[in-house]
């Protein structure tokens, strides 16, 4: 577990996993100040909109104009989700850096959520290749199949590790560049991690499975994170204020927060390039546009330690 | 990681560490209801109350009763707290299997928890041990010393590892059993965790370090636990509902939750010998006699997986 200077990329959801899953709505002035507060804060990578249909998802309907301006931010990886092709047209034409497709491992979860059946979704997949193929190199997205239910689901249970390895090499051989794993419904347990990322990876290989996503539902989600991170996975997806959720698996509320995830990371010793303290000030805006919100996590009411040492000094009192 | 049907002990804290630390006072017969409930779930080892001045820490007045009640449970090993050899003397003539007498890594932390520095704290371990020395060995009952402030004080801010691994050496030379790792402030990170237990065990060797006491102030408490596993350890403290802390550290409060802990043990296949359905109907128990407390978990809101193998049966419905 030495974990001198490796660097994790910490990948922000709130954007889009978080604030799809509230009633409120964020006002689009109030998303770029987020998304730009965190890029400052060193968070190089964001998930910033859904281009799904706008009467599904109404928070997310601006996220062709949050692309565009999330891409005039130096350095920073503007990632978005799509639930099909039409989305992903949507997604290349905004410029989107990276897309990420679900594919719920559980067909019951993935008519409730995508309506469509593993064979529909994977259609899907193979149009966004097509998609994809006809761009130079220097505009084609990253493109992801988003492994959702990988460790159960609430509405089937128990979800066969064997469906998900099936369905992980489909995706890579439908032409997908990588494959995620999906906590969906905050069931995993750190030996299930550890397992799965294994097993996944010693089907499609080690660099085509490096990031995972994790609930907190049962609090388990950084000791999730830890067992991933010991095995390898290099990218944390995770919410600010540990918003978010997925609105069609009941009770599956809550992303890893953010700011607690960073701070495992940066007292561990790894490399994240992000400023924690800058971090931890970029609820206020969140906080400030949706005050009807609960935000979440620990190190923000904790304070950081006594004697801890930032990008910028040491912390020489309790901020609590 | 592999943790087939390893045994792990997971001592409930909570009727000392979280009712030291609240206004309320639970009724006497309710912490007996308290107790017998979690041992019938399965926990076998509760510290039940400190053997500290009644006017201190009026909640624990009643520790004598409840040692002598707890000693009634069948299987129970009974813990209790003292802070000197006075506190020792009336765990003895009480009849607990167990005490833990608390050292203060840090001396300013120390001289506010006990109001003693650290000779004066390993005098009362030497004149616990001259007492425990005179007594039938079937009589004399196990003597921990707890290192507390281990991984940082919110007094001092970094605390040495050299001089935890020298008390630990001192606790030992002096006659203790075992000695144990507080997190007492939340300071802790899995790298950190593993690192201490490795250099104080390099020293004291594998039995006598077998326990860590975590907390979750920054929410890394069952991440911490997890890299604890990962080195050996085999007992973890944990609250029930996750109240207390230390009335002492300002900000350090939060217990890792018993029952979230027991779900992770459990759902990675570590034996806890818990019934976690059981174990999540004690907080009736607890809420009913402190209705003015916040209780913690993320699991107990959450409802156990759907598919989930308990002890009784498989979860087939989702809890919440």
């Amino acid at each position: 577990m030495s974990a001198n200077k490796t660097r994790i990329l910490v990948s922000e959801v709130g954007p889009r996993d978080g604030l799809q899953s509230i009633g409120s709505v964020m006002p689009t002035a109030a998303k770029k100040a987020w998304i730009a507060a965190e890029a400052a804060a060193g968070v190089s990578e964001i998930e910033v909109g859904s281009f799904v249909p706008p009467k599904l998802l109404p928070q997310l309907a601006d996220t062709a104009e949050i692309v565009g301006y999330a891409r005039t931010i130096p350095g920073l990886t503007v990632a978005v989700l799509v639930p099909n092709l039409k989305g992903a047209e949507n997604a290349v034409a905004a410029g989107a850096h990276k897309i990420t497709l679900p594919l719920s491992v559980s067909e019951t979860h993935s008519r409730a959520n995508l309506r469509k059946t593993h064979a529909e979704v994977l259609a899907e997949v193979r149009g966004i290749v097509e998609l994809l193929d006809t761009l130079p190199a220097d505009e084609r997205p990253e493109f992801e199949g988003g492994l959702s239910t990988a460790f159960g689901c609430t509405l089937e249970g128990r979800v066969d590790e064997r469906k998900v390895v099936e369905l992980a090499v489909k995706l890579m051989e439908l032409g997908c560049d990588e494959v995620g794993l999906s906590d969906t419904t905050g069931y995993a347990n750190p030996a299930q991690v550890q397992r799965l990322v294994k097993l996944v990876r010693a089907e499609v290989g080690d660099d085509a499975l490096t990031g995972v996503h994790l609930h907190n539902t049962r609090g388990l989600g950084l000791a999730n994170a830890l067992a991933a991170l010991e095995v390898g996975i290099t990218t944390l997806d995770a919410s600010l204020g540990g918003i978010g959720g997925c609105p069609f698996a009941p009770g599956a509320s809550g992303n890893i927060v953010t700011e607690d995830v960073v701070f495992m990371l940066d007292s561990m010793g790894y490399e994240t390039g992000i400023d924690i303290e800058q971090l931890l000030r970029v609820r206020d805006i969140v906080r400030e546009a949706l005050p009807d919100e609960e935000l979440y996590g620990f190190t923000p009411d904790a304070g950081l330690p006594k004697g801890y040492r930032t990008m910028t000094g040491t912390v020489d009192s309790i901020a609590i």
